[in-house]
């Protein structure tokens, strides 16, 4: 792991140096949570979703996340345009698509901005990565409750192929996969999942590291331990749930290398 | 009290078991706060308000939420077409008319409303459901000033039989009516009365209780009495409200029945 | 500071007497943290946006909060709306201009509002308020990277001169003056910066001792003081950002003028 340790510090060294600008079209459920796990680690949140000023100011960002959570027709322009602009000047597009599959309006969106924007990374949980697979490979029927480690690393690098892009996908074990490596990340606690938006603030993280403009994949990795490692430590089986959300926020903020000790939990694929 | 342990026994055992979506049209300044407290105690929660994907979303879920804070007028027409879709499903519909009476645009739109969807449970303060109580029977005054549990409780039955719905009034003493029974929950403490929101999740409550499919009446109780239970045991003469807020939402996550004790604070009125 | 404290004493009695209604329009991140930072303390929030219901909604309030986080056009007509109404009506006039700069469409709309509004508290960051202060001043350029007390104080007095209100300019030392006395307040800790939403939830307390109706300039610097001088309190080196969040709010809803002790960090500039 000497060689993720090295990435990894010079990102979170060149988050704090640059404190990287983070524009968000995102929902209005963890748009506050986003926000903060942004700030307090060093980088600049906003979040602007207005189709008139969102080229301004992605022009500004250091990166661009794109959430589909509470999403309406406003928005998907909005994802269109600031997605476009991004492409143009070279700054990263992280894509969540929350919820995808559940209704046409989401699968539309996710269709036309996979279609219009080259996206950096896309960060999902299995049933949304495979609900976006599914709909990339038509020949391919895919089994949503085949959710094994397996079948996810076989879908993370095909997807990845497919898409030109890093495919994160959250869950138990994590995933991140450029195509021709994957990792996955053995970081992270089930009480996560009795949060809400850590899906959301884990994207934005990847936005946060991918917008220190070292390397897209291990941008996605660091942003995906960042998270799972911060979860794993605010861990106490005595303490319930409003206490665990505040040590979370606190292992976040201050996360540094140390917490991830020799790197252990984090491997390649072979 | 031994018949309402059952029945809460048997809905907190289902909610578990089924993890019922709850769709939430809702306002931005409470959507994650109550997003928590469903999940927290072992519900999904998803907000979505375009009226374009509302009746596909409210198809999959298991109850749905309707909360006209921040309302506009494109929400208006989600109320309508996700409370139809409920209504034609057998989906439980929980409404919470927040600052109805405040202005023209929330009185008409639950109006609006309550002449397009059956509405299964519908839960305010007083001063909401006398607003209603006085739009819905135009020949009494209703004196704003009279919130005495007395008057509370021939407000709530009468508004029961005439909307055919449960009614849930929130306050210093909460009361239940499906029109024919009453009941009156003593749980709580005054210090919710500082933390917003604490009506919205108590609607998102009701909503979780209400997807278990169970009994409204008893789903409507038993969403009032975690967060009343919760508020009461959250307090600490010491603390101040950040903790309070941190704590109401660990006796959210971790309510159980033991929680009410031999449910002494929990009476049928007679 | 014994004028300050006689003040001071009779805005915070005033809110707990008359819990003054905060009509906000504002963003959808941080709208919960303001409603909760105006209900702590006695006040009561409401949040209402669209153009169709703020008339009616600020002609019950006491005072009015127009925060351009998350700008749209419809919001625009509602800053208008409302704020002619408030005018009308004699209910001060609070405006955060968040971002200000960032787009046009935000430059766009904080000059529609002070050609259409008149207003009593201006309230933003050193970068904010020079901004406006060059639109406003087209003869003069503002060196953004001029933010020195000094240039705040000659800043604010001339802004408040044109703009015929009260500015409050929050940074490491905070400034605040109608024109003719500027104040300088030393509270406050740095950790602030790392939580989103300590501008907007100044800006929101402004509003709540402004809606006391005693006097705006000091109902500027108390919701400057409140929040600065939590902050300082709130903060331990031991602790991460999740706990200093909830101790922030624990100590902005237990304020108190003991809080600030002999006034000693806060002087007026002679």
């Amino acid at each position: 792991m000497s060689i993720m340790h090295k990435e990894f510090t010079s990102i979170l060294k060149k988050i704090r140096m640059d404190k990287p600008l983070v524009h968000h079209i995102t929902n209005y459920v963890t748009a506050n949570d986003c926000a903060n796990v942004v700030l307090s680690l060093g980088g600049a949140p906003v979040m602007a979703d207005d189709p008139i000023e969102v080229e301004e100011m992605v022009s500004i960002a250091s990166s661009l996340v794109l959430n589909i959570g509470t999403i309406n027709h406003n928005k998907i322009e909005a994802f269109i345009k600031a997605g476009k602009k991004a492409n143009q000047l070279g700054i990263p597009v992280i894509l969540d698509p929350v919820g995808v599959g559940a209704t046409s309006l989401r699968s539309e969106a996710i269709k036309e901005i996979l279609a219009e924007v080259k996206i950096s990374v896309l960060r999902g949980n299995m049933s949304e990565i495979k609900n976006i697979y599914g709909v990339k490979s038509l020949t391919r029927g895919v089994d949503s409750s085949d959710d094994t480690m397996a079948g996810g690393r076989e879908i993370a690098e095909s997807l990845a192929k497919t898409l030109k892009c890093i495919i994160a996908i959250t869950g138990k074990i994590d995933i991140v996969s450029d195509g021709r490596k994957t990792y996955y990340i053995n970081h992270g606690h089930e009480r996560l999942t009795k949060i809400t938006g850590t899906g959301c603030m884990t994207t934005s993280l990847i936005g946060l590291c991918c917008g220190a403009k070292e390397s897209y994949l291990y941008g996605a990795i660091l942003g995906v331990v960042i998270m799972a490692a911060s979860g794993e430590k605010a861990y106490n089986q005595l303490e319930d749930i409003g206490t665990y959300r505040v040590k979370l926020m606190d292992y976040i903020s201050r996360f540094s290398i140390e917490e991830i000790g020799g790197g252990e939990k984090i491997h390649e694929a072979n």
